[in-house]
């Protein structure tokens, strides 16, 4: 048996009484990064307007195109010349960005230093070099409406792809709220775009078949969850004027539930949907456009509101090198567990603390995996959407269906097989022989 | 009505033609930038190894500690001795850490940059710096030994936080199954940390209780739920040593057994079941060192292949500028939709495409979310699991329940509400009034 012998007084020796500081200095640091991240974040703001004027843009290029392409026989030079002035529109929102992405990848500015953003952006830039292939075949009608549809949805899903990406990663709760309502939103007006897309071809068509009815109703049900997460997360201000933008919809419903009818339908309805439809979304874009300057204004809000901070806690953090070493202890406890904001008054040193410091340190831990998760799955469903629009073109390519053929079998077949439209979507992408 | 006049030859004067440099230049950047992440990964398992160093030591001062609490009476030199040298060991390790975040803090060393893991090691550090108060009072046992539990828990659950965070970002689909692996590897060691306390305190109290059971065999459950994730993404032959280890574990089945059985125990079983368990902890620290060691060397690897490429798609993009603009278009599709391994051979210029370029772009994209996701999933259950222990403690503290009993009440709230554990360990933390 061992003797009691190794003394219990040899340890303070080996291990140095640690005063804190080091716990300070970390701190400090971590709250001068997350300063140093929202001023990025202010930055990556203007890249996603951008971005979102150039999508703006390609959104309703591609409702002019259905126009295009179906009524071009009713009135071509019409329906023609408008899309031509669109085509421009899109282009010079494209060379501005172009520009941008130039501009920031020589100066290596933030987000164009993470890798998953470059990657989408080279994805996005990809597509985009070819637009002036699909917009030739255009010309010429050389292009089934389902091709068209496949091409601008590409394009524009890689470029939601970029803002996604540029906008990963902010550290703030409050921040992540806006990122997760910014994002549902940009997701919400796709959809939009989509429906106008493809209720422009069955007006146009004079006729909605069953699988092109559905297929509309999808669409509006997917609008409808977006939004709904956006309304979760949105501040009020901008909620308000998305409720009272919807408060005027009555045209779009009426026009909805005649596409959902089995009556055919005058193709003169395929114009004035198309202006309803594009009314909306341009308001919508509006919005969109508002609460990326917001989330921009917010950010700046905190680098002035954390620099304050920060200057206080330094200046403690100076008054507490001059205390004993006794006192050293008890008062870094005090500064560690005090929440950023509560420290900066004066009187900070000598407070009791009402709360444990590892609560307080554990619950913005889990206030921020809750926003990350919020954030996670804004993500998670854009590259869901993605992946079943992949599979759906797969299956119009493989089979010779329309697109709301190919739709509507995805569907059947999750039915069928009691599986998600996800799962079956990565069956057919893995096995072409699947369908 | 407009006339078509709007001349189409009027946009490429607009826009001009792009001969996809800037997308070639942005596929360039992305995989620069994921070679510089990956560097940076094999920097930061350094960090890891000596971070797994500390929490070994402290596991099994907490093991220990337990045996000095329970026992002291039977044989107090002996146990006191053990424990106190292990104290010397942990407090080396501690300094050998301190000493690495000092230093790893000064010259900005990854991944001392990133606010989430500033944020962590704080919290971390903060935990250290009340060790000494802790074990003041374990030398003079007037600490139970649930307060010793609750200490050594949260230190270690905040170290395990540092890991987690440090290890977060990678880029890479095969390096993120190596760090899935090793976090739930991590996970598990630590639960079996805590069956070695919770068993030393059973044996030594010569009875395990209803609700002591429970815990005991909730954590020989979790335990296996982490290893599942560790097996399902661990490399091949880290998961042959796994199994040879677990090959050996006779001693501790028989022990565990007896905890479950309700007949009184010699207290003599005590230090036998913390020998054994300590065999087979120390041999899960190896492995968790080699798992670190592995990704390290795998990060090098990639950063070696990836550089390789990178030479040869430089090269390739010079060899491009010098092409006529026709020629361009189609050899910068070939380059960019190319996985970056083929695109290393020589003959990469001329060939023709099976896959569409963005069918290899979104698989990219699809193969790093599954990743993503998995790494998610692993850091969740950590938040999730620390946030039920603070409930736990919090109806310890409040309702002078033991350990066990308060573990006992939050399973029966959550049966009879039909909540998941972490939904009840929220309203506890909610609510002081609860429970």
């Amino acid at each position: 048996m061992r003797t009691s012998a190794v003394p219990v007084s040899r340890a303070p020796a080996q291990a140095p009484v640690h005063d804190s500081a080091l716990t300070l200095r970390f701190m400090l640091a971590a709250h001068r990064r997350e300063l140093q991240g929202m001023g990025e974040l202010a930055q990556t703001c203007e890249l996603v307007i951008t971005v979102g004027r150039l999508v703006h843009a390609l959104q309703k290029e591609r409702g002019q195109a259905m126009l295009h392409l179906t009524l071009v026989a009713v009135r071509p030079a019409d329906v023609r010349s408008t899309w031509a002035a669109q085509v421009d529109v899109a282009e010079a929102a494209e060379q501005a960005l172009r520009q941008q992405l130039d501009d920031g990848l020589a100066a290596e500015a933030w987000p164009l230093t993470k890798p998953r953003c470059l990657h989408a952006v080279a994805h996005a830039l990809h597509g985009l070099d070819g637009l002036p292939a699909l917009r030739a075949q255009l010309r010429q009608a050389r292009l089934t409406a389902d091709q068209a549809l496949d091409g601008y949805g590409r394009c524009i899903g890689s470029l939601l792809g970029v803002s996604i990406e540029a906008l990963e990663g902010a550290a703030d709760p409050v921040i992540t709220h806006l990122l997760v309502a910014l994002l549902n939103f940009m997701q919400a007006k796709e959809l939009c775009g989509q429906e106008r897309a493809h209720g422009v071809r069955g007006f146009a068509a004079g006729a909605f078949d069953d699988a092109h009815r559905r297929l509309m109703a999808g669409l509006v049900q997917a609008q409808e969850r977006s939004i709904e997460l956006f309304c979760q997360h949105a501040p009020a201000a901008l909620l308000a004027r998305w409720q009272a933008l919807r408060a005027d919809e009555l045209a779009l419903q009426r026009l909805r539930a005649l596409s959902q009818g089995t009556q055919p339908q005058a193709p003169a309805f395929a114009p004035i949907w198309f202006d309803v439809c594009t009314a909306r979304i341009d308001a919508m874009h509006e919005l969109e456009r508002e609460l990326a300057l917001h989330l921009a204004a917010c950010c700046r809000e905190r680098v002035t509101e954390t620099t304050q901070a920060l200057a206080s806690l330094n200046q403690a953090s100076r008054q507490y090198h001059e205390l004993s070493i006794d006192r050293k202890t008890a008062v870094a406890y005090t500064l560690v567990g005090r929440p950023l904001d509560a420290a900066v008054n004066g009187d900070a040193m000598g407070d009791a603390m009402a709360r444990s410091v590892l609560d307080v340190l554990l619950e913005q831990g889990v206030r921020l995996h809750e926003a990350d998760q919020a954030l996670a799955q804004a993500r998670r469903a854009q590259v869901e959407r993605r992946r079943i629009e992949q599979a759906k073109w797969r299956l119009v390519s493989q089979h010779g269906l329309s697109e709301a053929a190919a739709h509507e079998q995805l569907l059947r077949m999750a039915m069928n097989a009691g599986m998600t439209l996800l799962d079956v979507a990565e069956r057919v992408l893995r096995d072409p022989g699947e369908a």
